[in-house]
């Protein structure tokens, strides 16, 4: 490299996915879309000497089938901080970033891993009317302070809201654990949100187990959304490679009050161009949505990390 | 390159073109402008073995004026897509991109390049009320699937939009052809797009000579818009290298319903200050355009890429 | 490197400010906020020989809190330009820009660097209705060309604004001087616009001297803004190294009408953890400012450039 990189921390990541497909979620009639939230971000790290680490982080979302903006006015919407980490004293964030009860524990009980037509439905856990970032079940929270650490196979995160949410509010906290060793992944979460209108609650687990020949995945998380009604979400899935590549199945629902709103199916296989590359195939069937709201449908795509 | 830059594979590229000068196009008095587009990009291959490769493509517009977006909520306006190609058979991008169409033919015959006060005038072919993507003459399709592949000196590009326009419209589509063999350059596009309310058609060719001391510039277009009318558009121009740069000049006019509604000369000289860089003046007088509309004026400008 | 940098020309630069605290400024409560404008960029030069050079910059803004964009439509807040320089003759720029004037005196007089809670108060001077780059006080200049030059310790530049602002408006201008040898630093700055409702006016000095154990700065703005109220700015602070870090204190007033809108006392101690990086503490207290509007309170925070 020459003089002109004057700065070299910096590394330009990111992924874009496109699928052609059906999904009755959105709109009839074959589209292009992208589920795995396709993205271009810049982050970096120096070395300070003695362990300590400063880093930084923005990660914006995109659509490629029309070169939009994917968070609106949230154009870092996948993350944007500032942070701190030392080894052995953990690390510390400032600024929009994942929920860490939720990328230890829902994220991770998803075998579609957030992408493609299958993935599991997270988003609608609820949020309170004055919401701003700390939604339950949503996956950034705003004006956060986080704090992430690892001690051997237990890796552990607590994120707190600097900023009260609503009149009357609390701050928005959540905490994540989970314990990874060889093929067993264990993970929890706790988030509780009160934007002055009532209290929201969420609890979730995760479990997964991989013995070679199939990789076992299941979730539940349960709480109550800013309307006081009960939610309880749950996903049991597989992985299992084949050939080059790995059949995907995972089964999700979701309970609103006691009612299911959500019982998808959904079967895929990747085939793996590369570590970096794959094509896809994936149906998916929502046997209890609301008509022209479900995620039944099937697809074509492929999806390219840089 | 230390470890840091974990993604070698990332290019970052553009160009800013900036111009002082009068244009009673969008408003009397001197003004500073852009119209090539400026631009900044990523965008990446991955060598997947076999001759496969995955790419993608990300290219923003922007105005450097006043530092504002240059396409609104089509931040990544200039192209975001995902793609695999493959020596022989050619390569599928999914996204949105270039129509095919344009790039072979209309493109290919502006010896301004789209750029500069000096350029020919595309983007008013005419679109139905309900387009969003796929317009006649207009640059790019969304939600598109894109095939391009060469055979020796044939080029050759289709483009077919996932997503049909309007209610009962159909698929947008194009083609474009070009055989380039060392002085010669021959290209044509042709593009169909109906929204719902009325067919719209577009052919188009390019022709191009090098004689060495001069190169020639030709290019016709013939369709219908969204309202039926019957369009036309003919460009004629040159290149000749005099120095360390170019002269160039073109005759653009356009044809609505039988009523020449353009009828530019540009007349320009870009002194190459490197590949990357020249500095530029332009006049243009448009004789036909409405008072108030037309493109007549002279510019000085810079043009840098990287 | 590999060929895969097609373009080592580009620099990805800027830096994330994140404090943590309360400021009465903006909203009671505590906050998590940016208030040194925190940044990604990109730039690069290209060697033309003869001492000629090609260059281009775009800065954007963001708010690492949210997410969200810092400069609302002008995503390229902190200037977006292409532009030539000569060893020797200068260099010239063509975009938006920072207000020569403003750089040479008011920002040079600002011990906390326009950075933290701390800073002074500048964009408060006033701007008339038409307004559209090249207020006073302002950062930056709209469709500008800026010429900048260095003679042995002498700095000049000049700015002017291509296109006249508002209805029977006149072009922004303005220039800045500066002196720097050794430990002193002399600056100072005109501006004056016009929007057509007014004469608008700024001049500013600036001063600071390193005394090795401390430094001092002194800044003072005379003027009158767009209703044509006279204004007053006066800042005087000082930096003094201790221990691996940085004491700084700041004294800002501005005076509207010979009424005084703010009487700011900053006080604030960084930690330098590298050039790069370091976190900070500050404490400010506007003892004349309009009740929900001052600036007092406090914050811890962190800045990290790259």
């Amino acid at each position: 490299c020459t003089g002109a990189w004057a700065e070299p921390s910096v590394t330009v990541f990111g992924f874009l996915e496109a699928q052609v497909g059906r999904q009755t979620q959105n709109a009839p009639g074959t589209q292009l879309y992208d589920m795995g939230g396709s993205r271009l971000g810049f982050k970096g790290d120096e070395d300070l000497g003695g362990g300590l680490k400063a880093s930084f982080y923005l990660e914006h979302r995109l659509n490629p089938d029309d070169g939009t903006v994917g968070g609106g006015a949230t154009f870092w919407k996948g993350g944007s901080w500032v942070g701190l980490s030392s080894e052995g004293m953990g690390s510390v964030k400032l600024g929009r970033w994942w929920s860490q009860a939720f990328l230890k524990s829902q994220y991770a009980s998803d075998p579609f891993g957030m992408g493609t037509l299958g993935e599991g439905s997270y988003p609608t856990v609820g949020c309170g009317p004055a919401f701003s970032g700390g939604c339950l079940g949503a996956f950034w929270v705003n004006n956060s302070v986080s704090y992430e650490n690892s001690f051997g196979p237990v890796s552990f995160g607590a994120q707190y809201s600097v900023e009260a949410v609503g009149t009357g509010g609390k701050h928005p906290v959540n905490f994540g654990v989970s314990y990874g060793d060889g093929p067993l992944y264990l993970g929890a979460g706790y988030e509780a949100s009160n934007d002055g209108s009532s209290d929201e609650r969420w609890t979730s687990l995760a479990a997964t187990y991989d013995f070679g020949a199939v990789k076992l995945y299941g979730g539940y998380g349960s709480g109550q959304d800013a309307a006081q009604v009960k939610r309880k979400n749950l996903i049991v899935g597989f992985t299992a490679p084949v050939g080059a590549g790995q059949v995907i199945g995972s089964y999700n629902t979701q309970d609103q009050g006691g009612v299911k709103v959500e019982q998808l199916l959904s079967l895929g296989y990747k085939y793996f161009l590369s570590k970096r590359t794959n094509v896809f195939a994936v149906v998916a069937s929502d046997s209890k949505a609301p008509t022209g709201t479900n995620k039944s449908g099937y697809a074509l795509g492929v999806f390219h990390s840089f």
